[in-house]
């Protein structure tokens, strides 16, 4: 039997890493060429199967797939869209197979959070619900660490290393001029359900000093009054307060701090400005100088400072799936399963993606302070061995030297025109 | 005759790079124990000449004193406190030389922008207003690389770096994305008069592609209309639209986009907001998914992405300050002469500081493009060098290892208490 090729999309929100898992699932298939022929690679993730836009990785020099290494945001286009049921949407499913045959596609590998593997999950069953034998495998990915099992995502470790190195050294900025100037800080963080991001920043609130001194976590009630007694007492005792908040802090009404109204294509609230709502909070109260930043985009993005354990997960975790395909597994995602902390070890895991699709990890509580504004002994424990180790890319002319592929199509099979739904 | 004492102050807005000027005049201090004593620090810079708050900079370490090269913000406390005339306040001055007679200082390095360069000068008049002979040197600095007579001033080109890198990950994250999410995203920069920094920006569009597509300068009045159709054309063109917007644009009333009604102790607007400001104005006129950044602090603290070029003049520049005093120049400040561009060279200069104390330089005119939205090549190839070569500081447990210092006092003389104009 002649090989088959194999699909690869990048969905959702991207990371700092998730093109080293794309250079993983690449680099390994390339060792199977008994089993697995091209990777042909959806361009913007599943819209890419759908619209028969699929780009031809191995046209792309092994230099290239290399540096996806060190290379952020999805190198292929990613996606915010979700397959809807079978019996909602049966015209998309016929038409991925329309796709899969014509390209000889059978092996899928799906790299995203936990929609995406929801998405994924539905392909896996095309086999049993539309008698299109394919096997489907999952790369974990999300910056929002909230996905089931498996120890942590890929993505959040750079983006937690961001958060902690720049409410470090914004911090150092403010208390080094707090006698005459600002006195608060607030830096905004993303993180709509899952306080993972900010408690990350408190990473640097270690024997160094300089880091949050009250985080505001989505998994936490906004208690205004609580809050600016912790912002008074902290000027008081040290000179400034530095703040972290999540974009995803509620009041006790379950509103958003700052709700834009907008919806994205999951039916997400679309956020932002929570930073600058609290500092109106703390101004009319407290009349302390205050400075706000949203790190927004920046954090998802910035590879320059990308965390080296999470380059390695990245990585390890689509080799992982492309290992896990070629054995027969199907229906699966590899996972990160943590075996030490001191020195920190981990080894390959394994989940049925029935189990993974549509469920959120939320943080322990026993992650959070009792007063509600900071991490435990316990969350540094699990947070601490993420962060360590840098891999910072290449830079020319004074800029990470990031790689830009050749995304060369294959030519279009089907004849048919898919619209996706908009 | 003994050896002076000197005094040294960290001023203003504080930079990832400033901490390099002060390890400049520390240790090439050290190297003339027959002319300087000591090097004492004022805590929180010349807020610590008047209240007696002397940092003796010889109980640091030599490592310590390194260490300062790769250390962010002010390592000794900057402050925001510009002395007024003579006739003004006259009290303040003769402060200073109770202070400085009784703590045996002839020198005076005096770190900062433009108006602690004014600052400088009036202490460098004390000779002769008051009868206090002092040798008194500015070093420069600023983010804002508004400094006249200097090719640039240091703290300007690691903020650039931090943007142009910034924008360049940020602008790849939409970029992979905008089949399905976000069209528009808007980052916030600093830059109150002039729009350096915003320009710095425009680094990352070059051939990588990925930059900001539009920059709005505070020197260009906003034009909503010719912005909006430039947005639009944009994403029509290339899918999306990456914006960097200066926290100093103007509309044309002369109204800052976003301006927070506060002003902080130099008389200036405290702004920030212009990001949300731009993004609602898209969202109203265009309909077009938005995401916004506001950098605030983070861009000025960065000592992650610090460039080479730039910690090697803050150094250069805090050392040639020293050597300047010791050979008995008085009121000068060191400054930065470009010599070539390919390759990059630069020596050290002199200015009076007569001619430099609230001199703001502006952005040349030939710097913006014909429609007021982008660099031109001869802004780049002033721009470019300032941002090469990369300084990393070391890491520990996955965090910038920055240094903290003793901070130890020397003891108080004048047995006077004297109250700072809040």
């Amino acid at each position: 039997m002649p090989a088959f090729n194999a699909f690869y999309g990048q969905s959702g929100g991207v990371t700092p890493v998730i093109n080293a898992s794309a250079a993983g699932v690449i680099e390994t298939a390339r060792k199977y060429p008994e089993k697995i022929n091209k990777v042909l690679v959806g361009e913007d993730g599943i819209v890419g199967a759908l619209t028969e836009n699929l780009i031809d990785s191995s046209l792309e020099s092994e230099a290239d797939i290399a540096a996806l290494k060190h290379t952020p945001a999805g190198a292929f286009g990613s996606c915010r869209y979700k397959l809807k049921s079978l019996d909602e949407h049966r015209a998309e499913y016929e038409r991925l197979i329309e796709v899969f045959k014509a390209h000889n596609i059978g092996y899928f590998f799906y790299n995203g959070g936990g929609d995406s593997q929801d998405t994924a999950h539905k392909v896996s069953q095309l086999s049993e619900t539309m008698g299109y034998p394919i096997t489907c495998v999952g790369v974990p990915k999300t910056i929002d660490n909230d996905l089931p099992i498996t120890d942590c995502s890929p993505g959040f470790a750079s983006v937690a290393k961001y958060v902690a190195v720049s409410i470090l050294e914004a911090s150092m900025d403010v208390a080094s001029m707090c006698s005459t100037s600002t006195k608060v800080f607030v830096m905004e963080v993303m993180g709509r359900h899952a306080g993972w991001i900010a408690a990350a920043s408190g990473l640097a609130s270690d024997d160094r000093e300089f880091g949050p001194d009250i985080i505001l976590f989505p998994e936490i009630v906004f208690n205004e009054d609580a809050f600016l007694k912790k912002v008074n007492d902290t000027v008081e005792r040290k000179g400034f307060c530095s703040v972290v908040v999540s974009e995803g802090v509620k009041n006790k009404q379950g509103v958003f701090l700052s709700d834009s109204g907008i919806k994205d294509a999951f039916g997400h609230a679309q956020l932002g400005g929570a930073a600058p709502e609290v500092v109106e909070i703390v101004k009319k109260s407290l009349s302390l100088k205050c400075h706000w930043a949203v790190c927004d985009y920046l954090q998802r993005a910035a590879r320059h400072i990308g965390a080296k354990t999470d380059v390695e997960h990245a990585y390890a975790l689509g080799s992982a799936a492309v290992e896990l395909a070629v054995n027969g597994e199907n229906a699966v995602m590899p996972t990160i399963v943590r075996t030490g902390n001191n020195p920190y070890s981990w080894e390959i895991g394994k989940a049925q993606l029935a189990d993974v699709a549509n469920v959120e990890q939320m943080m322990p509580a026993e992650y959070i302070s009792d007063d509600g504004f900071f991490i435990t002994p316990a969350c540094r424990e699990y947070l601490q061995p993420l962060i360590e180790g840098e891999d910072f890319p290449p830079y020319r002319n004074g800029l990470p030297e990031y790689v830009k592929l050749k995304k060369q199509k294959v030519a279009r099979l089907t004849g048919v025109d898919f619209a996706i739904r908009s």
